[in-house]
């Protein structure tokens, strides 16, 4: 018989169909397994599958007696208590880099289409302003991105694409990140604010967390500068949403491309109606291939947990 | 007395003030310089400043009896009928290489915005329905870039910047132009049908003359095929506007990118209302730096000329 294993976030089934086969699974379609399944089914649950940025926490692995193993689909394991988890002696996996290179282009996409005004053009275009020669909306141009200082917030393995990237439009890069590496060609900050200071376009790809909460804030936003532009594509928790809104307001920043929120899949609507907001719903790791990378990365982690070994892809 | 020089093309007058104090600025708003000026005045005009892509041909020249100068602002110079020019002994100019980087960035922009469809990801986050859960028009994740295989068609200083750029997304980066350049890393394909047939993404940076306009029809679409991209930052006339239309609809390709179009600023209505275009109003090079580089060839074509010189940046 399959091993059960619970889908804890509401993922859609397009996503989950390549582990249908291989365990039987009980979809809640992202409500708590006890309002759904019986309470016998739920007891013998002993791995799950979650979104990483999905709360789960004490509370949560409590009502699931057996649960041995999360699985996080994707990089991140930020709503995981991992405290919690090891407490329980409960294993925390992951997908570790499989959607770097999606999420890194989504990072640079963002930065282009900010500092070049894609959006606002596209409308230009769209609607007949351009035709009609109505006054362009885009007649300031902007700064060239050659020459510009990128700053990359977090080295790892997205970080890392971000910056190979970033550096073929010549610009100068730079980055932040708890350790130093020194085979890096990028210059290093010995902190977020030196960074900010430094920089005209800011790229946040640092791993969420506690300490990350709101390191963005309205103080490091002035540090940015009137010209710059923060592209965020790790966690919404990073930022605090709400002092960006105001900056991006008051011109004290002078764009922001986001594919992630505070909230999601809610982007309030004091952002949403911003002109110089280009915005995705979190698409950072949506290809086919990286897809079929953190797939990979799922059943290789819930073989090894059911057949009593370490997960190759476990969180340390 | 300082030289007059007529400004031939509809120029916003943000581009053409640095020229103001030295030279005798004879703007006509894009209309004949005939129906705005008296005919004494036009009869002085010895040089002209014009975008590359306004038509210029024998007619007009012979309305300017004095001409002996035209200049592109761009590096563009395809409105200019050269054999037209070199027999009245006018010279051309233009502003070669000064706005390479800005284009490029805005090629990799649209080909990246239209594999994964920025445009409809923007519209579903601000229109509310990833809030609430509506259908995504992103369920499908399109293929990632890494492992993609990218066709750059002209390999002159735009189409070099793009295949640096592009190669940085671990993409596989082919060419045709009609010289072969042994110091490129890219792989050479001998005819545009043979690129076509081999990349995904087809990135259109030739210089636009008579012997490429509508090289990119119906057929070439089909060759490049149903999972396709097409991205054109050169010239509206390289395309067979109407084919690519065709093709977007029927889904014989998947999107395009298009900074360009065949009759500027008119973009036909049935390419705006399609879902899988991601449309810019002639941005390429747009921004502070390469305006301020297009401008200092402008004057030093000018400053030759008017000073008995060759121009340094003159059309051969």
């Amino acid at each position: 018989m399959p091993d059960k294993v619970l889908i804890y976030s509401r993922l859609p089934k397009s996503l989950t169909q390549r582990f249908a086969g291989r365990f039987d699974l009980l979809d809640s379609g992202g409500k708590p397994a006890h309002e759904v399944f019986p309470a016998d089914e739920v007891a013998q649950i002993r791995a799950l599958i979650t979104a990483g940025g999905t709360p789960l926490g004490a509370a949560d692995m409590d009502r699931l007696p057996a649960l041995g193993a999360i699985v996080c689909y994707g990089t991140g394991y930020d709503g995981v208590d991992l405290k919690a988890a090891a407490a329980r002696n409960i294993a925390v996996g992951h997908s570790p880099g499989a959607n770097a290179a999606a999420v890194a282009d989504v990072a640079v996409m963002l930065m282009l289409a900010t500092t070049r005004r894609l959006t606002v053009a596209d409308a230009y275009v769209r609607d007949g302003g351009w035709a009609s020669a109505k006054p362009s909306p885009l007649m300031k141009p902007p700064p060239s991105l050659a020459g510009c200082k990128v700053g990359v917030y977090g080295m790892g393995e997205i970080g890392r694409k971000i910056a190979s990237r970033v550096a073929a439009f010549e610009t100068e890069v730079g980055y932040f990140n708890r350790t130093r590496y020194d085979d890096l060609p990028y210059q290093y900050f010995p902190s977020l604010d030196a960074l900010a200071e430094w920089c005209t376009v800011l790229m946040i790809a640092v791993r969420a967390s506690a300490e990350t909460t709101h390191v963005v804030n309205a103080d490091l936003l002035k540090k940015l500068g009137t010209d710059g532009h923060i592209v965020n594509i790790s966690r919404g928790s990073v930022i605090d949403e709400r002092a960006l809104v105001a900056a991006l307001k008051e011109g004290t920043v002078a764009g922001a491309g986001l594919d992630v929120f505070e909230t999601e899949p809610h982007a309030p609507d004091e952002l949403t109606s911003l002109p110089n907001v280009v915005l995705t719903p979190h698409i950072g790791g949506n290809t086919r291939e990286s897809h079929v990378a953190m797939q990979a990365c799922v059943v290789a982690n819930l073989t090894a947990f059911f057949g009593g070994e370490m997960m190759p892809y476990q969180v340390k």
